[in-house]
């Protein structure tokens, strides 16, 4: 089975990234609700929250894991992969190589704005591996620590998350960014408005789209049903459970989902 | 020593208030920002945390304990109050308190407003507590649930901030409330915008301020140095250390405040 965890229910829109990329699988997802949110928090408290994670998710057979929380990915990802042995894909990786293909097919000077946590915008990941990439390409990192709350709050078409967002795109917008990273799995629940706010021209990378879309191709080359048991279906457990989180899941999905408190 | 916990740093305006109310008289604080806020969380979970929180303070020589969390108060207090030997403070009896004394002095039909997370709110806790102290007073509660994020962000006179207040308040406007109970800790910082959006008319209660008051009598019946320890200076332990905490903690005190991380 693929295991799946994010410090609440945005990771659920991986999940649902998934389902639409790989039609069939299965997956185990954890959503750590009672210590969220990570992207306040500090790396060593987030290290510390994604091993309990991933521990949690090895125990119910979790075969391959997918960090789907930008902010867990950003400080954790590397130490997870050396701590544990067993495939680790995380959210980062796969948009920052959809900036790199972009800006090789459009060759010379290319500028992209990357949005999130203020934990991943202070870890500069994006910036840091989009470089190593691609050198010619200028990143601009904004940190947007209220999006999340909106989100959660389900205010998706509020005038005020409006304003807020038109606050933390300004400096993007007067950049003149070319393509916009969505470094959060709480993100793209906004992203009509984003796209609204940042300008029509400008390409909005999803990370939940860029990590289904590698585990895909993943998948493919391995023998059928290594990452799947017959008659299991998906799984979806947190360690807290609110009307919030329901009611956010069943918005991701477009369907009741029957989360497990544990 | 008198130990105070939090879920963050918002229990510092608690610990404030007891300092400007009882000069002299030190404290051990707590604030669990590792897994801060409670106040999206559920009861359960809240009760698990105020335990280890108040287990915590003892261990370090708390004799009285204030939950300076209005989420906590809420859901956790009459537990805790049975569960734990010492006497237990929480923010919520004294608010409620002075609801009642304002409203026994003005005698007949009375209006309050009460706003606080969705914790808090959900638990009913103030209406019910109010009533029972004089049915004749009408509460009308109002979750705010962004405001926390909004004060943790600093936002404290931001164009939005001030719209969502308006959005909160529009509800209480409308009932033509008397007084308004700021039943979170975190709330005391956006005073002047919240009293510009109620009206000047409307008496706000602080429960900070309340909770100390009703301390400082207390303490004044005890025989003297009850609950201090000669040479020991206040302490403030955190299960997390960040940027934003700290600022928001000397914004607070107005001045550096020494956290310590457990």
């Amino acid at each position: 089975m693929i295991g799946i965890f994010d410090s609440g229910v945005g990771g659920m829109t991986v999940a649902h990234a998934i389902e639409q990329a790989c039609p069939g699988q299965k997956f185990i997802y954890f959503g750590d609700l009672a210590r969220a949110p990570y992207g306040s928090k500090s790396p060593e408290t987030i290290r510390r929250y994604a091993r309990n994670n991933i521990e949690f998710l090895l125990a119910r057979g979790a075969k391959l894991i997918i960090i789907a929380c930008n902010s867990a990915a950003s400080v954790a990802a590397a130490e997870m992969r050396q701590e544990f042995d067993l495939p680790i894909f995380d959210v980062i990786g796969p948009a920052v190589a959809r900036v790199g293909r972009i800006a090789a097919g459009l060759g010379g000077y290319w500028r992209t704005g990357v949005i999130g946590t203020r934990a991943t915008i202070k870890s500069n990941i994006y910036a840091r591996e989009i470089q190593a990439l691609n050198p010619a390409v200028t990143v601009y990192s904004q940190a947007c620590p209220l999006l999340v709350s909106l989100v959660e709050e389900g205010w998706l078409n509020h005038r005020e998350t409006k304003m807020i967002l038109r606050r933390y795109l300004r400096p993007l917008r007067i950049k003149q960014v070319n393509a916009l990273v969505l470094g959060c799995t709480h993100y793209p629940l906004l992203k009509p408005l984003i796209q609204a706010r940042i300008g029509k021209r400008v390409k909005i990378i999803d990370s939940s789209v860029e990590v289904a879309s590698v585990l895909q191709r993943y998948l493919a080359r391995q023998p059928a049903g290594t990452y799947g048991e017959s008659g299991r279906d998906s799984e979806f457990y947190v360690s807290d459970i609110t009307t919030a989180a329901r009611a956010t899941a069943r918005r991701i999905f477009g369907r009741p989902i029957d989360l497990i408190k544990v």
